[in-house]
């Protein structure tokens, strides 16, 4: 039974979606649409730009079975969103855009699902109360698969891609030593993980002992000393044969700089990463001729959903109101043999609240065409 | 029940080993040491080198369980080889000490497991008989992720690429549709086959119809034309907000001239690839300016194998004699709930039979230490 009180909630998302954060998205819209202190829940399609033109989705008039095969939906059913709220001082126009949509809506809590330039988005509208007068409770819901988001014990989205780069430096590596006598010397796998060595760390649960790979593993916490490195991947293919290397995107030298500056930068300002395995490779190359091959994962590792297919399944509902609580759990397993309940899409649907809402309107009925 | 007149077999591997070549050994192994035509079982260890260097496995000797274990096994548990035989005329010491070891261990049988280049190893033994008097059945085993083996209906080595490829495809295309609006727009994904377009439109399987990713798949086999590329990538951007593009490593100009010719070429004098995802990445960023990533599956796609898990299972040991007898077949979807055999590895074992043996030398003796 709802409160006569009740307000209501938005959730959204943003950054890569990860092979999860639909899962965590089941857990926050379950549980909110049976809180009884909150009314109906909107979802924003693509994240805070979901708000700011008006792009709601009433999940509650879904059916249930629809919010719990999100459980099994690959990317981000809702869409997601590069988008950096400036300072209120910079943009205040913005933020009274968000009040007129939110008080429209009479939107009381907001549910920002990502990293941590989500976290910066959500602590920013979480500022509206103090500076802007419209009070509203904001819950930062934990993502990314960077798995370096602070205050959190581990990440959801770190689960799927640590199994993954884990089982596939271990296929690339024995595939690897099959070939090295007369082939391949040395193979390096480029993983995510701009500033956290979570996802390059993961590469190491493929071996066990220096003897085998990954050999080398190279952190962006720690600064890249080529001529150290080069021994190191000598010692290994004259020891072992071959060398098996992860290297994170982030890898960089003591100065600071990215080893891989691709020169394009996002909408936060970070700089595009892409091409240090490549380039380390021919490092190795130069100075021993090795044969050599290399693997970027992108992507891939991102979106690899068979790896997680049950994430959340054990959490959603059970809590909520936390950040902790909506978090979604990986398990490590899929089972194919389980039936595989069809996925969801809500972002290519026709919108169901437009941008050019008149203030005053009343847009609840508008929200479902 | 064995001939007294029956005469050993010889089996060996080359090339990329693929998630399924010990299925197929499994299958040829199996199967020759129930003949009755065929005495003894040999495995070569490294592929022909194995032979040249008298580094032999009696697999006879093996357990059943190790032996149907292979069809488990990741990579090459007998090594594999990138080693080219020259012809007769221009390397005839070679082939005599081929034969040398083949009548120290009474071989008349020779399997060879492999693509195109260790067909034309197979196929150099096979003239041994004509040319030096040696006579020797040899048969190729056909494997190879390409799928461009003449003469066959498909390759073993394809199937858990091709779902590698399609799987990949769609999940990373569904991470970039979640988030065009206001981050990557262009996804390339770079995949094998240097000749053969096969891997290339596995990623095909991803969609349906022009609007569904992959948006353009570039083939090996259909010269390059930047101009019409980098249009159909605009269209696709402006008709569904991004563009997903497969791009196989093999991707050419009309003239012949590989995309990306990583400077570097193998045992057999083939070009090493590698790069042409970025580069194609590259020129539409050059062009449009889109925001774009790119992966390269590399090892990752040849040795995936979780989606082949049961390659041969099906066909271990019913037939034999010919390529398409020992061919393992797979099957798309691994189990992860079935108890999994532990995998085997011949490769780092100690040596059978070591290269120094002396011509006349009683030897089988050796084989097992």
């Amino acid at each position: 039974m709802k409160r006569n009180t009740a307000r209501n909630a938005f959730y959204a998302q943003s950054g890569g979606v990860s092979a999860v954060i639909n899962a965590s998205a089941c857990g926050v819209i379950e549980t909110a649409l049976r809180a009884r202190r909150i009314g109906k829940v909107y979802a924003g399609r693509n994240g805070i730009l979901g708000a700011l033109t008006e792009d709601l989705i009433d999940v509650g008039r879904e059916s249930p079975a629809t919010i719990r095969g999100l459980r099994h939906t690959p990317a981000g059913a809702f869409g997601s969103a590069r988008f950096k709220l400036k300072g209120i001082d910079q943009n205040r126009a913005e933020y009274q855009r968000l009040i007129e949509v939110f008080r429209a809506h009479d939107i009381g809590y907001f549910f920002y699902n990502g990293g941590n330039d989500s976290m910066d988005t959500a602590l920013k509208v979480s500022q509206l109360g103090a500076s802007l007068g419209f009070p509203i409770t904001c819950v930062g819901v934990p993502k990314t698969v960077d798995n370096d988001l602070p205050h959190t014990d581990c990440c959801p989205g770190f689960g799927s891609v640590a199994k993954y780069v884990a089982v596939s430096t271990r296929e690339a590596a024995l595939d690897v030593a099959s070939m090295a006598r007369t082939s391949t010397r040395v193979f390096v796998l480029e993983v995510m993980g701009r500033h956290a060595g979570w996802i390059a760390a993961a590469g190491g649960l493929a071996g066990n002992g220096p003897a085998e790979p990954p050999h080398v593993i190279l952190f962006p916490e720690v600064p890249f000393e080529q001529q150290r490195f080069l021994e190191r991947v000598r010692e290994c293919v004259e020891s072992y044969g071959y060398c098996v290397i992860v290297v994170s995107e982030g890898a960089a030298y003591a100065d600071g700089k990215f080893l891989a500056d691709a020169g394009t930068r996002d909408a936060f300002g970070h700089t595009q990463l892409g091409g240090v395995g490549p380039l380390v490779a021919n490092m190795v190359r130069e100075a021993y001729g090795y044969k050599y091959h290399w693997a970027v994962a992108d992507y891939l590792q991102r979106s690899a959903r068979r790896l997680a297919r049950r994430c959340g399944a054990g959490v959603c509902g059970r809590q909520g109101g936390s950040a902790a609580g909506v978090a979604g759990r990986e398990r490590g397993h899929a089972d194919h043999r389980a039936p595989e309940p069809a996925p969801v899409s809500l972002v290519a649907r026709p919108c169901a609240a437009g941008g050019s809402r008149q203030q005053g309107e009343e847009t609840a009925a508008r929200v479902h065409p």
